[in-house]
């Protein structure tokens, strides 16, 4: 029985889509129960409409400050002890939950879960890190916006981190890593990614192939994409406003005759097929990789089907273990990287 | 009767795809003729097998070097006097050629276009700029690699010239202007593009909304979305991949039943158009903005088609005096920016 710790308040849309996301939840992983900390004044009003099966797999615990989108992430870990988001990281570390999942404020998710979980030793900062779909299936991304600059060391650990995340969630026994770039030349890009491929390039237990650009995201030209979380969040970004884009266009292309409308009504099933696998929500629920305990990021804009899928993340990386054997790999994985000794600066 | 001066030695595919290339843009556009700058041994036998009209319209010069991809740009301009890529852009500098276009390494055409054309007055340095398709139709976005990294004052005179730029070419009086960030909230995002910010809000006569992000793009948010060179490229082809993908997977499911392959026939003349709207070889063709005369930028990748596309903006931007009006304006404009006098540094 796993119990999975939610801030009720995190999201544009919450606290509304957390509970709406909780029924859904439910219909899939019957065995979790959740607690719940948020607004009372907010959050009771719904819970009390929600069905019986699910009120009773919730252990609501009012909280009295919300983290809001504008709040640094210096202020938070100084103040807000009272807020949902602390409150739900802290039930985690006291053994409450076993996990977390918010899609409140990232920058002070992260310092939060930073400063309460701990990073696995040797892992300078944690990482944002999630699935996305490729033509090939699909491939790890990250940094997505946990680390607004980096420097090559950055890189390098989430190099570590993404290619240990992609053995254990795609099965892949050498997965191979590239950095995002704008050019696949050696001469292309800034200081602190030729500084990365320099170190990569020593690491012989990892496969870097070097540099990929944006086009290779998707073509899944490589198991592993490692990026700034600036250029990580705006390439992630980017890509799901084309795909949701798309998706729109194609459905109104079958709407512009009638025998278009006959022919979705004969291609429907693939169709839809296509656009759940590319449908963003499908892939919501990113992982703060390099901490020790699960701690899950939804998407700020999200609705009760993507914080739905958020949830499913959590469930899925603590039945698997996921994040465990990614503290035991990293821990030994990290001292191989020949980084401590190059210092090319 | 426009000359443009084609580097036909530039792109993966070079230069099959450049000949191709004209004999595309040769059925839209009639009154046009080439100066073709490539190797002889290479160029000869393709352009022996054109037919006579497309001959007709080409003028070859022989060169005798090629800027690889992995040249980099401080070696291009001191070099390669004898390139295809040097020689060409030298064509419209001498007055020989309207404009120049050209699939070869970004830096070396950056740079050797910067030297031989000059900025605009004021304009510390040009930016690539191209238009995208969004859900509201079309948006400008700069840069596009030009600039790896930027200061805060890059970014400002790169709102100006998109905001003249899309004023030019999509027809909008004020157009909004975001700046491409990790999160819409003035505490988001790394210190230059804070700082850009900063000057944007004050400088009255431009219609600077804030940040946006990655998704912004496709939604059409704003008219004019800058970034550095580097987030600005990878954005891009991120979003190039994408729409690869999707059009890869809805053909696919096209193909997966007798019925769904009946639906596709029914459904195929709006869905083609949707597919070509997204496809990215319709924009390739990007603009050196800022340059006192015109260079166009076809992606390295780029087939006959979009290299067509490319020779396609190169003939609309000359005819619609969008570059010489750019010019004009941009001198007015980037005085009235209080980027001089602000500097928060």
């Amino acid at each position: 029985m796993l119990t999975i710790a939610l801030d009720a308040m995190g999201g544009d849309r919450a606290p509304g889509m957390v509970l709406g996301a909780i029924e859904i939840a439910l219909r899939t992983h019957k065995d979790v129960r959740f607690l719940l900390f948020g607004d009372e004044a907010l959050v009771s009003p719904v819970l009390d409409l929600m069905p019986a099966r699910v009120r009773e797999a919730i252990e609501f615990i009012p909280t009295q400050e919300v983290i809001g989108p504008d709040v640094k992430p210096s202020a938070a870990v100084r103040g807000y002890r009272q807020s949902s988001m602390y409150l739900a990281i802290r039930s985690v570390v006291d053994g409450k939950a076993d996990g977390v999942v918010s899609a409140g404020n990232t920058g002070a998710y992260m310092a939060l879960s930073m400063l309460n979980f701990r990073t696995v030793a040797d892992i300078a900062r944690p990482a944002i890190a999630t699935l996305i779909p490729t033509m090939k299936g699909a491939s790890v991304m990250l940094d997505l916006g946990a680390n607004v600059s980096c420097d090559g060391q950055n890189l390098v650990q989430f190099a570590v981190m993404g290619s240990v995340f992609a053995k254990l969630t795609l099965g892949i026994q050498n997965p191979s890593i590239g950095l995002l770039n704008i050019g696949s030349e050696d001469v292309k890009g800034h200081e602190v990614i030729k500084e990365a491929a320099r170190i990569l390039k020593q690491a012989d237990h990892l496969n870097f192939v070097g540099f990929v650009e944006g086009d290779d995201i998707a073509k899944g030209t490589v198991h592993v994409v490692v990026a700034d979380g600036f250029t990580g969040n705006v390439a992630l970004k980017t890509a799901e406003g084309v795909a949701r884009m798309f998706a729109t266009f194609v459905r109104d292309a079958f709407q512009t005759s009638w025998l278009s409308k006959i022919g979705y009504l004969l291609a429907k099933g693939p169709f839809e097929k296509v656009k759940k696998r590319l449908d963003p929500r499908m892939h919501d629920g990113a992982i703060f990789i390099g901490l020790k305990h699960v701690a899950i990021k939804s998407h700020g804009g999200t609705d009760a089907v993507g914080f739905a899928n958020a949830i499913g993340v959590s469930i899925n990386t603590l039945k698997s273990q996921v994040n465990t054997l990614i503290v035991d790999e990293l821990s030994q994985v990290v001292q191989d990287v020949p980084s401590a000794e190059v210092n090319p600066s």
